[in-house]
């Protein structure tokens, strides 16, 4: 069927998001937060069937990625519906061969987060997402809307007022929407392919009234000018192909398969996270889940063997049936069965990098689109989503008026470091994991229980998202050890350079620490990050150390005095009307004790003053103890001397730009000023 | 207008719940939970104004509350949402008479409960319960719908199968259900007298719509028989006064004024709870809350004189500018306005209880209908709630044929207790907060500070819900001392004696006391109490004590094998078909460490299998250190000894019934048989 005339009305939007998966829906959530004009588009249909086909790929959730939803208000949601893993446990032969419990290791180590890494499935996460954009903007997921065209005109990507981007959506039927299904018998209760029956919720209800509205504009084309493109749209990236940009790496071996089963099994590990190495049949990785279930992922050794000719093994071949038995002998001589299968598939994957992240900082491409890996290690939703969180403050930023064009560009630099540490990581650990345990200490093919638990015990850090660190660029005033910035620029083009030593523990480009802090007004314990919401706002946290001391106050003076001024960069940066705390906020925490002082005896720009709601009672905190929630410790924590204090400068994504002196107010200006846009001159 | 003729068809329900405020809505939820069939109607229509006219009456929620709300799934969205008290705050005249700050204790004591006293608006609270009522169950309430005759017949009261109460319900029109309002100017930019603007929540939606269906039913008069009724109809309850029933109490002389604003002072402490008394000018209570606002309670020292003559004061006088007249004197020398009033009021409130809480025990009271008194203590919807709670799961035990109607007693052998300990805390509160402060020492008439700080200290224990003590019953094991139970059944008739020295932290008659433990199977946190939701169940929890001690072994297999055995407890009162647990839950804690351990090492009936589902993960804890959350030390909170252990009997309302040896199965089967329906003898 030709789709009918193309609509006359031509729709310009600031921001056009070409795909609905976490990368895609974490780039919706930061336009709604910051109140963008954005559209998001979806080829598959609202049913959910179509829908849900692939929520078995990818669900772990990293402590990091739990801090970055508590930042958007719904971690409370994944903590509370997902499987918490606690502990991994490594299962190898014994001399008879015999599988037996050779160790264990915390899964997230302690004290990285107050968050621990938790598995839940996609179709929840997407809910969770939705819920968060749809409550606080009118964006909405339009689904069934395939692009057809994408056209950079290359000479308007500089003019912040154009709209260089020109794409064509067509509208899909329902029936075009929805891939195909196979569904597979095997000896469960109930087997479909790539379905998430659990995942039919109550509150999809909306969702699917929707696809009903939608429908309507079945079969016709429209045409979108926008000023930015993200393509989030997979390993088969349409907007990647149409920029001619290919991903590069290789392919392996390997083929795994995964059953989402409810065991019935006398395995007692079935409930931690286990590496089941046996002596001659394979490997298998049990991550507990919620709900009971249990995804399993089974090493294919037969299979394998018969695709080792062609580079890509017959993956048809494969069932339920043939993964459980390959499981069977795995885990002998435990038994393993079930009557409850939720899904399965079987995968041989490649370590995949893009070669571009963007096309002139216009189009932008994210998640699966620039990164493909085995979901073994369970990052593959994690570090997609991350892109989308570094890219949509910067783009909400440059949109709004408020950031230049130029930290745009350390979106790629920042950003492909990450996908390369990720494909390097999952290829040393595919191959770790799919290797023959070592017999003895002689056996120096073979892998042994030190080698691999070692790797996993890194790959701990890594793989908890904690780890990662941005290089210098003008967002990250960072000393950089070859004297060149990654994203080009030399170390001399740095507006300031920052005094780490002040704050031991909080390291320039990674993420901002936390500690639980009291707020000044009601004594009321927060986790610090929680006073860092995804807003869009930068911050400057003034640890301004005791306030008994006369060079602590007096460094306090000597920034708030022009801080507090008509011309301070506080003024000079926020838009005329815009709230006092809308671009930069600015938030106190002193060293105690809390009882000696209230919130007025602080310059009145650290609690600014509003005329129909009064003093501001949310800016300062202090680091004291608790009535119930103990004494959160932060300066001792961060590596603060509450002596001497700092300022520290976060990022909208709480990551850290600059550390300085408290009075330093040159410096901070001096660093906003590289790249932030002068409102007072700006018609 | 006349109603339509009467419908020729006559509804059958197990409950009816008249009133939909927090104890109605407390009530339908535990028929929710517990599958019970069961309306629930209000007078008032389903347009938010009709509704939410009240929501400013009262909205502290004790820990308890929290323990309650949580062990229904939703406590955590009352913490998020509510503004926490942390700390109480004294305010006195100084020798000048100037109001300075004279002391602080903490709001909640440290270590009671693992919440802390918040506060939130009554429509929110409402939200959650419909929320968690139509998540589980096809309960709706039905809005605009007034019970006009109610009859009891005497003769059916005894027989389980009959439905021996008939009422008539008048389906309203919304004008009909809409309660007039009253709009007062104030200097403020919107005053509405009882309307919270902000309660006009996005989620309410769904009630909107269902307002619109339901009075399709308008103007109509159907006739329901019940097998129980609750009137949880408010202070001027129409159940009560169709029984006969009243309050009896005394009057109070104090006028106090509320106002809900967005304060625009100096007052340094206007975050935290404040008592505020002023040398001549009456006392203000400071109750921060959610969004920015503050309610204050503020005397009316001249009003109050106005009135004296006659036993009610004239109330119509007063209005939000007076009382902020009388707050600005109390508060002096620091100033205090606002430009955001939220709601106000002023009320004059005596202290009652009821006469009766039942009549047969077919028809109930809670909530207001049974106690009324002032609602600066914060204490009335959570009382009210908790009326609910305890009786609900006794109904629907009785309804579902589990337990005998012997168990009803107790409702109000429970609860008038604590409505008069209610009312006795409120007098002795509400006068102490009303009295001058003494000048000095010498000053008899006045009320000393540490004679306020001291009540409100002793006060706190009570206010937090968690000293309720019920006394001993069939359901509740305990010695008395009097010998007679407070039911009136002798002390010789109790089935068996409890060994409060086994768990010395574990209180007879009180609610189960928390801390953290871990799942044996997969080393998760949990806090205790997590592990008792309030689905209607009983639970044997057993503390079996250290398993590499030969004692602890073998009292756990003396318990366990008749436990097993076809003929035990559990089979016997468990419904055919029933799951294992739907009755009787039985949980087992042991004392670590917990990687010497698998489930498998534990007997099969504290570990249930199932043909579908495998075995039960989620029944053995142990007491040892988290990887991320510390060591709960479960065993020494309670005061149980590891090397002993006990068994202890929780009620479905998490309150302590027996406590025993381990071994000791005996004594247990006599407890659950002294109330429990054999479901083997009955047809």
């Amino acid at each position: 069927m030709e789709p009918a005339t193309t609509k006359e009305s031509v729709d310009h939007v600031d921001v056009l998001i070409v795909g609905a998966g976490p990368a895609g829906m974490m780039m919706a959530l930061w336009m709604a937060r910051c109140g963008v004009k954005a559209r998001i588009v979806d080829k598959r249909g609202s049913k959910p069937l179509s829908r849900q086909i692939f929520n078995g790929q990818a669900d772990g959730l990293q402590c990091r990625t739990l801090e970055i939803f508590d930042s958007f208000g719904f971690a409370n949601r994944a903590w509370i519906e997902s499987n918490h893993m606690l502990e991994i446990c490594f299962w190898n032969p014994d001399e008879t061969g015999k599988i037996q419990r050779s160790g264990r290791i915390p899964d997230t180590i302690p004290g990285i987060s107050r968050f621990q890494q938790v598995v839940l499935h996609q179709g929840r996460i997407e809910r969770f997402f939705l819920d968060a954009i749809e409550s606080t903007s009118p964006i909405r997921v339009e689904r069934g809307v395939l692009p057809t065209s994408l056209e950079l005109d290359a000479s308007l990507v500089e003019d912040p007022e154009a709209y260089p981007i020109t794409i064509k959506l067509r509208h899909l039927t329902e029936e075009e929407a929805t891939p195909k299904q196979v569904a597979t018998s095997a000896n469960g209760v109930v087997a479909q392919d790539g379905l998430f029956r659990s995942n039919l919720a109550a509150d999809d209800t909306a969702e699917l009234l929707r696809g009903a509205e939608l429908n309507s504009k079945a079969n016709t084309v429209e045409t979108v000018k926008a000023k930015y493109v993200l393509g989030a749209d997979g390993a088969h990236s349409w907007v990647r192909k149409q920029l001619g940009f290919s991903l590069e790496g290789e392919s392996t071996d390997y083929i795994w398969g995964v059953l989402d089963i409810v065991p019935i099994t006398d395995f007692p590990d079935i409930r931690m996270r286990c590496a089941i190495h046996s002596a001659n049949s394979g490997s298998i990785m049990v991550i507990p889940r919620e709900n009971k279930l249990v995804r399993l992922y089974i090493q294919m050794t037969t299979t394998e063997k018969t695709g080792e000719a062609s580079s890509r093994a017959d993956r048809s071949k494969i069932n339920p049936e043939l993964i459980l038995q390959a499981a069977q002998k795995i885990i002998a001589p435990y038994k393993l069965t079930y009557r409850t299968l939720d899904w399965w598939t079987a995968y041989q994957i490649g370590q995949r990098v893009g070669t571009h992240f963007s096309a002139n900082e216009r189009i932008f491409l994210a998640g699966d689109a620039v990164h493909t890996h085995s979901p073994k290690a369970g990052q593959g939703m994690n570090v997609s989503m991350q892109d989308a969180y570094n890219l949509g403050w910067k783009i909400a930023s440059v949109v709004k008026g408020t950031s230049h064009r130029s930290i745009l560009k350390t979106y790629e630099a920042e950003r492909s470091q990450i996908a390369h540490d990720l494909i390097n990581f999952d290829h040393k650990f595919s191959r770790l994991f799919s290797g023959r345990p070592a017999k003895d200490v002689m056996d120096e093919e073979g892998v042994s229980l030190e080698e691999f638990k070692d790797a996993f015990q890194k790959g701990n850090m890594f793989a908890s998202g904690i780890a990662v660190d941005y290089g210098k660029s003008i967002i990250v005033a960072k000393p950089s050890s070859t004297g060149t910035l990654e994203n080009g620029t030399s170390e001399s083009d740095l507006a300031v350079q920052t005094a780490q030593s002040l704050a031991t523990n909080v390291k320039l480009g990674m993420r901002m620490p936390s500690a639980k802090v009291l707020n000044q007004s009601d004594a009321r314990p927060w986790h610090f990050q929680e006073r860092l919401p995804s807003n869009g706002t930068w911050r400057l946290v003034l640890f301004v150390g005791r306030l008994g001391l006369p060079e602590c106050r007096q460094e306090m003076t000597k920034m708030c005095e022009p801080l507090g001024a008509p011309q301070s960069f506080l003024r000079r940066f926020t838009p005329q009307g815009g709230r006092y705390d809308s671009v930069i906020e600015v938030l106190t925490v002193h060293a105690g004790p809390r009882t000696d002082y209230t919130v007025f005896d602080f310059p009145k720009v650290l609690r600014p003053y509003d005329e129909v709601d009064g003093w501001d009672y949310n800016k300062i905190f202090v680091d004291d103890d608790s009535y119930h929630e103990g004494h959160g410790q932060l300066y001792e924590y961060l590596g603060i001397s509450p002596d001497k204090g700092c300022a520290i400068i976060l990022r909208p994504d709480q990551y850290v730009s600059y550390i300085g002196p408290v009075g330093d107010y040159e410096s901070i200006d001096k660093f906003f000023s590289s790249f932030m846009v002068d409102q007072t001159t700006r018609n």
